[in-house]
């Protein structure tokens, strides 16, 4: 049975790989200032792309920070209205040197797109607004209300986000997101999200000295910053890595049978899943590793370092030590409470002699959780059953998505992850890669999904209270 | 009492002191390959400056490395040959942003003179040369025969110091070395240093993860390498600050009565040494302070990285961590029995799931100790008499001067340092100093040793056996 929309979508797909190339060699790195300029030119892109295919209101939606792109189509009165999700800013690239191809190169190499942003989340997000746009060209109607709401901040955890909503409330007002962030669980099984770890973070310097000492004049003498870094560190987590942090979890939801037999029903191979990032298997063992991931919350440093960090040899003893945290939280916790818990079992285990001091410590973003008789929910199983043949199975993402949390809290509305990403994609890491396959999978099941939500009513959305 | 050399030395010091600052302009790092052409600066600005002041067989010695400037005036038969070592080769100067000025301009300011280098140490490298430029210039001879050696890799742990010795043997032919580098323990106090502490060092890298991992879709799952360098790292040492490795220091010399007394007879304010660099007392408490840094061995963390330092957040499991660690060792210990100790200990300690790499590890160099009864040491006490008032008290240092251990073992001499740089001069840190007072001292006691020597017979040099 052919479809004129997809029939249209599909004979685009070389046109939109190459867009989607186009926009990927902007360099849209939020977290760091060097990258102002890859910032400007991916949002100028996505701008004119809105304008081309119909949005209406296309502009920029300023909260103090990266300003989000913004287009709308609200021509189907009665109808639901959709946000339609996606972020155009990308995870810093380094280290560059294990790149096979520079991260702002895309290449296409056995099936698979290679750049940074291409799976996080450039890929999903252009088949979104293609999809969109190939619905207007073909049928001249959307079969629901659109509002493009594109972040430039998702991957430095959406610090202006709440400021944007805020100010711009009216205009964002809708009855469900849907979002291009996130999405398949597995290449072989429909899957749909029904929720996500949230996530909060700090930063810490540890000080010992004015300055760094000569280890000759020094050394025996004095404390070390680096000595006092990995003691601290160290007392994180146990042997067997547990998180060793006194309340870490006692706000956590504790998992249930309900929650263990969903786990259960995804096929998942443990040795499999960290051999194949020459990882071994790591954690608290009173956890299967999925529910570790899924259910669990964990903590992790990011980076550390303090010292000399050059070629050959420098004999100092460095006076500071630095560290990044990042917390994975669950339903029930409070992102901000964890990372305060955190903060508390640093001061208690940092000696006397050794000065502590904490980053900005943000809100961060709390675990979200989707009711299955949701219309997002019902709309993804039914489009995921029509493509695969197979009935779609819940699970729960391990990664972060702090803006379901913030619509949900700013706006009261849940999203639905429909991106077509996969997870072993690596996409906060080098050789960052899409699969082709999938960008196909996602032109043919967007329109079919906003054709599913267009059969609900608005008032079908609201939360059953 | 006029001394013609003294008073053209004293007449010429704010010209000396002009060559010193272009000679400091010049950045001769040694362990940074970009910074070859300031080292190519230096050698030649000090082939220029011994060719001039009427040294022959001006070259460079090369072995394989840094080559080292030398020049020799050999017309006092019967007299005693010095080797006047110093060095043209600096520490990195980073972390840049704690310089008041730049490194590499350098600018007096109360009384010091302020550049990387200042004080380690072509201060004292341009004392020794303008000294016997004096003599020349003044009395057409010198007291003894010199042969300066003016080294490129002191800072790098002297690599290729061996080979230039073996394949100049001849050439560098001595009865003693009087060194530049290394010298005053005290300001107040006059003090000739009988021995230094050795040094040697490794570095290693941890793994647990072909490449970094995302902390949403991997955390609780896997080992982190940045948990992993902590956890290694702090089972170094022990709460108090002892070395925690077996073994490393069961080759030590126990420290003597006699030893001990002489550390007693140097004044030392302990908490007075450490608050001056904000830090806090620490490590073995059954040694005192000062008997920990010239007495004991000791272990550093000198650098320590992984994971993501830029700026902003990104929530990865890091697969690699890097860690720089240095040793210093007392008399009877080999340097690489000591290092191997501590390879043994990580490998020990490194659980499974994490691969563990060592970098290339060198031979370092050992501690040495020079007889009270040596000429040099005679020499040292009558002109530092002389020039205080005071009879000069015996120290060691709790820095490694690698080239003592080096020239003693290839050549079978002695070494006496007799630079004029002071502890408080943060030599391997940012804002290293040089006191201009110390210039002018060194001009006077410079000559005066040269002299004392010259009163001896090269048979007075050799050990007694």
């Amino acid at each position: 049975m052919s479809d004129p929309v997809v029939d249209h979508l599909l004979a685009r797909h070389d046109a939109i790989v190459t867009d989607l190339m186009t926009l990927l060699r902007m360099p849209s790195v939020s977290a760091d200032p060097a990258f102002a300029r890859g910032m400007d030119d991916a949002r100028r892109f996505l701008l004119d792309r809105l304008t081309a295919i119909g949005m209406e209101n296309v502009r920029l939606l300023d909260g103090g920070g990266q300003p989000a792109v913004y287009g709308d189509w609200l021509h189907a009165p009665g109808r639901p209205t959709l946000l339609v999700y996606g972020h155009y800013d990308v995870q810093p690239p380094d280290p560059l040197d294990a790149w096979t191809t520079p991260p702002f190169e895309p290449a296409i190499r056995d099936g698979k797109l290679f750049a940074r942003g291409a799976s996080d989340v450039k890929g999903s997000t252009m088949i979104a607004i293609e999809a969109v746009a190939a619905l207007l060209a073909v049928e001249g109607c959307c079969p629901v209300n659109v509002k493009f709401f594109l972040e430039g901040e998702e991957e430095t955890g959406s610090p202006s986000l709440r400021a944007i909503i805020g100010r711009y409330r009216d205009l964002l007002r809708a009855d469900g997101v849907l979002s291009a962030d996130g999405g398949r669980a597995s290449r072989e099984l429909p899957t749909v999200n029904t929720g996500a770890r949230g996530a909060n973070g700090l930063e810490f310097t540890l000080r010992t000295a004015s300055g760094d000492l000569h280890s000759g004049r020094y050394g025996g003498a004095v404390r070390n910053a680096l000595h006092e870094m990995a003691a601290l560190i160290a007392t994180l987590h146990d042997r067997d890595g547990r998180v060793a942090v006194a309340g870490f979890d006692s706000d956590a939801v504790p998992v249930t049978d309900r929650q263990r037999a969903d786990v259960a029903a995804f096929p998942f191979d443990e040795a499999a899943f960290v051999e194949e990032v020459g990882a071994a298997p790591h954690g608290d063992p009173a956890y299967s590793m999925r529910e570790r991931i899924t259910l669990r919350p964990c903590l992790d440093i990011n980076g550390m370092w303090g010292g000399y960090l050059g070629a050959g040899s420098k004999t100092i003893i460095p006076a500071e030590a630095h560290a990044k945290v990042s917390v994975r939280v669950v339903a029930g916790q409070d992102p901000r409470r964890v990372v305060d818990a955190v903060a508390a079992h640093l001061r208690r285990h940092c000696p006397a002699g050794v000065e502590l001091t904490f980053g900005r410590i943000g809100d961060g973003s709390p675990a979200s959780t989707l009711a299955p008789e949701h219309p997002l929910v019902r709309a993804a199983e039914a489009v995921l059953e029509a493509e695969t043949g197979r009935r779609p199975i819940h699970v729960r993402l391990g990664a972060s998505v702090p803006i379901t949390a913030i619509f949900k809290e700013t706006m009261g509305i849940d999203t639905l992850m429909f991106g077509f990403n996969l997870p072993d994609e690596p996409v906060h890491a080098p050789n960052e890669f899409f699969r082709m396959e999938s960008i196909a999978m996602g032109l043919r099941a967007w329109p079919a999904i906003l054709r599913r939500l267009g059969e609900f009513a608005p008032a079908d959305f609201r939360p059953v209270t």
